[in-house]
């Protein structure tokens, strides 16, 4: 069914996100770059190849437990480069701002978004403010862009994932969206649970060191796990089968799921990198993930094999086999 | 006096917008790509000279006579590109789109997005779509990105006036926030109001083939031609003097707005170029200017001098000398 009005399910990432993005988006401005729905769009030009991304912020509240709306505009499009396999050279940074703001907090915001981009080696080179009347918008809004410059000539794509490829994913699931939620509603557990917002480019370039055949790279957000997954399965092609009982989860997280009827394969990461590379790679990279203190806790989750095209397989603890779908709804809101 | 809060004029591109500039923005981001502040950033690639720009939309309302959000935000990056002298060669389009927006005007917006791309001749690369929930955010807001290729080595800047060029305008002032205020606000003139909204990358790569050392080039859109006049004054350490008569601007502008009281010099062009050139190129320019629709009434409005620098000096009908300062209220919220 064709929906009259934009629902918040439109934004989560979801089967609705896909819905606006294919009978939309597409529809009007489509084209072979925009067509790959990466999390960068690849520019060949001239002897480079430029990555290039775009991300809007509007997470609520705008300070978690490990983070803030800042810091996390700079790691949301530092990662999608990232996962284009780019190291990014320039970002941008425009502000929707409203009236009343304290001044205060958006120069904590604006302080955060300086280190972690120092921190990452980039510098915000062009940028836009607009004030919009009390009421029009809640707080601030920020849009990162950014362009990366992609050394190889092979590059990972959500295309390029293989039948006996393996999956691996870098560390642990849910941490962003849970921290969010959580400090929003107000909920304790018996420790807070801290976003995993962190800027991967340094990571990535360890592992195209130890592999530079990496077949997908994607950092997992909005619609979590599950809907990359769903995502590479279709645009490869190929089946992809995890087990349940591989996914890293922090305990807090699981619990917080459990009790707040979530599935942490739905929940957004910040920090995260889902990995699908050739069989031959894959203890290569793994080692390369550990040796890194944002890849700690990687693992290898899963495998890719032929069928049914389009589907992500689920092994669950208990051995049974479940299709894993992309989510349906609108369950939170305003995470990233 | 320093503010505690965002007021409305901070994003006026007046006054305020240039200290909330150089007093947080510049003070946390600022590197020397950055501080330069043109319409877009220049990123030097290797071989390739890249630029950068980003711009938020916010206008209200939506749709208005010449336009709307959607071309809006596809000619501001556009021009913001052409501005330094670059063709585009990606967008990005990034959506902020509140719960509750009807569904065939959001399909609208992107509809006449898309159709101005395709004049422009430039594809719309990567995206992304947020939905807050009602009452967060004020209908929709776009954040459009882009990345033009600059051709020369020397590329139009706006320190680069110098003693004895002379400063041409591509066309009347005042058209595009005249059109959205009067719009807004239900007033009706003899005949409506028309934005002058369009993009301007062809008219500029008719301006360099006549003249490749046009030293600056900008769209006086926020603040209109008085913030981008002072800003050019202040960047290249000259002083400038143009000539109240020699301006060009729609009757029913003027009236519009000697009735309200606004100073057109104030008010935003969503469709003008602002060029100085060195003077024995001044003609060639004109006369490319005139020769494109976009430019029919081009006309040579001052000149650059020596002294006070960081001055704009505007002679008025009546032969006196006052100096023309940006404007520093907020005359005009979410014009664009």
């Amino acid at each position: 069914m064709k929906d009259d009005i934009i629902l918040l399910a439109h934004g989560a990432g979801g089967k609705k996100s896909a819905d606006l993005i294919g009978g939309l988006f597409l529809k009007h401005f489509g084209n072979p770059t925009l067509n790959v729905l990466g999390d960068s769009a690849i520019i060949r030009n001239g002897a480079h190849t430029l990555a290039f991304t775009t991300d809007s912020f509007v997470v609520d509240p705008l300070f978690f437990p490990g983070g803030d709306i800042g810091k996390l505009a700079i790691c949301g499009t530092v990662n999608d480069l990232a996962a284009a396999g780019a190291q990014p050279i320039a970002l941008s940074a425009a502000f929707i701002l409203e009236e009343g703001l304290e001044f205060e907090v958006l120069e904590r915001i604006v302080d955060s978004m300086s280190r972690t981009a120092s921190e990452v080696g980039v510098s915000i080179v062009t940028g836009d403010t607009k004030v919009v009347p009390r009421g029009s918008a809640d707080r601030m809004f920020i849009n990162t862009s950014g362009i990366g410059l992609l050394p190889a000539q092979e590059y990972p794509s959500p295309e390029r994932a293989c039948v006996g490829d393996i999956v691996i994913l870098s560390g642990t699931i849910g941490d962003h969206g849970m921290a969010v939620m959580t400090c929003r509603e107000g909920i304790r557990f018996s420790s807070e649970i801290m976003s995993d917002c962190a800027p991967l480019n340094d990571l990535v370039a360890k592992m195209l060191e130890a592999s530079p055949s990496i077949h997908c790279l994607r950092d997992p957000t909005r619609g979590g796990l599950a809907a990359t997954l769903n995502e590479i399965a279709s645009q490869s092609g190929v089946c992809i089968e995890i087990e349940e009982e591989k996914i890293p989860a922090n305990e807090d997280v699981r619990v917080a799921c459990e009790l707040l009827g979530i599935d942490p394969l739905h929940v957004a990461n910040e920090g995260k990198m889902l990995v699908i590379v050739p069989a031959q790679d894959a203890e290569a990279v793994l080692s390369a993930l550990r040796e890194h203190p944002l890849g700690e806790r990687a693992a290898i989750i899963g495998r890719v094999h032929s069928e049914p095209t389009g589907r992500v397989h689920l092994k669950t603890s208990m051995g049974s086999l479940r299709i894993l779908d992309i989510p349906a709804g609108d369950l939170l809101p305003r995470i990233c």
